[in-house]
């Protein structure tokens, strides 16, 4: 049985509730917030507190607030030589409290406040400072379902800037598609099975291989009539970039004066 | 129990061949291709012909060849006032020949050659210029149990144009992720839950809402950071693209002298 103790309130400190309340393995010792309204709804179920003079022992404490907060935080803990974590992609190990046992525990997923999240669905990269406390926070992840992996900071500044790429800026393509669409007088509803299998083709294959469409065939004419459908100045420069972008990758780029 | 026969050999023309084949409420009469190499595996099950003049009767000729070769094979029929409809995203219905009963049913998704594809996760785009013919397509449709919905020219384009948007170039997105983590020795296989999930979010919840990140959120720190941290040029110019595509979209952007 891991003790555990969150610090926050937001999505991540949410949803990480959630899941160790469930896990046999885990117990909650306590959810702290510097303001209680947050997480007042949970005082029938755990010890919610807004003063960290309050915590109790617990095994692993769990920073999971913005990243800008994580090192002022770490400081303030009335304690030391504890196992204290944070949940951040971007943020070093080392702006921890350097009186703590320091970790990072980051969840590799995109949370929202309603959607569901199974944690079988979330890898969690593991950091530690002092190797021996790897496996406590291996073990607390695998209480939960997850898959993790050992992952340096450098790798995992590397995967947070990965995730904008195939997480805020694809959606931001499907935001692209839905104002393309809607403002057109077709449904955005008709891509949807589109964009699901688009995002499982690459379950299985790599994105190199799953490739088509125009740009990957240097289908010129189609180039060309899409360019001229577009109304809007700014879609057209994203169609350009990632059009030369694609060509790029495929080796279907021709030369070009720029 | 609607007669169909297929006019082309690539994977449109092969993945509705496998549905019809297992509908109950369709019979595939033939299978033309000028080359009979790629579509002789399948002799045994269907009639395979290459020359034109031996096409029997049918309720629904398909054309599924490529954009260039629609007009001409469809000129090309040794006969009149048939039902004959082809499967583009961006081919006007009137570029089929005029002596025929046009139509399209563009199937809405992408096809690759070894993904098993359920076709009710495939909508199917109808058009007819004889409005009589709008349910055999329709029925054909539901018989190999996809979604339909009546979609003009117009409309068709569109949603054309938005799918390079959601699928060819959001898989780029997905490589250049891929080209990121590889090159400084992060595994792209952590990403491939969170592309999932992004794609999953929209199929619920508008892109406008699902969006998150520091984009989004203005957090010029975050977005200074990886800015430098990123080492190819062209990923640059597309994380400055896309990150002022998502402050337009959400007003988050400052005044900027270009």
């Amino acid at each position: 049985m891991i003790s555990v103790t969150i610090l926050g309130a937001g999505n991540v400190a949410t949803h990480l509730y959630k899941a160790f309340s469930k896990s046999e393995n885990v117990s909650v010792v306590q959810w702290y917030n510097r303001s209680l309204k947050s997480i007042d709804i949970y005082k029938n179920e755990v010890d919610v507190i807004d003063n960290l003079n309050q915590l109790k022992d617990a095994d692993v404490y769990i920073l999971a607030v913005s990243d800008d907060a994580i090192s002022e935080l770490s400081s303030q803990l009335p304690f030391k030589d504890k196992l204290v974590v944070h949940t951040s992609g971007s943020v070093s190990v080392h702006d921890l409290d350097k009186n703590q046992k320091r970790g990072v525990f980051y969840p590799l997923q995109t949370f929202s406040k309603t959607a569901q999240l199974d944690f079988k669905n979330v890898p969690i990269c593991i950091e530690t400072v002092d190797k021996p406390y790897y496996h406590t926070l291996k073990e607390l992840a695998i209480s939960i379902g997850s898959p993790t992996k050992k992952v340096n900071s450098e790798q995992r500044k590397v995967l947070h800037l990965a995730a904008v790429y195939v997480n805020n800026f694809t959606n931001q393509l499907y935001r692209i598609g839905h104002e393309i669409t809607e403002s057109e007088g077709a449904e955005f509803d008709l891509l949807k099975p589109l964009i699901l299998e688009t995002a499982k083709k690459v379950q299985e294959t790599s994105p190199y291989l799953a490739q088509t469409g125009p740009a990957k065939r240097n289908d010129q004419k189609t180039l060309k009539k899409q360019i001229k459908a577009l109304k809007n100045e700014h879609h057209k420069d994203i169609y350009n970039l990632l059009t030369e972008s694609i060509q790029r990758t495929h080796g279907s780029v021709r030369n070009k004066s720029k």
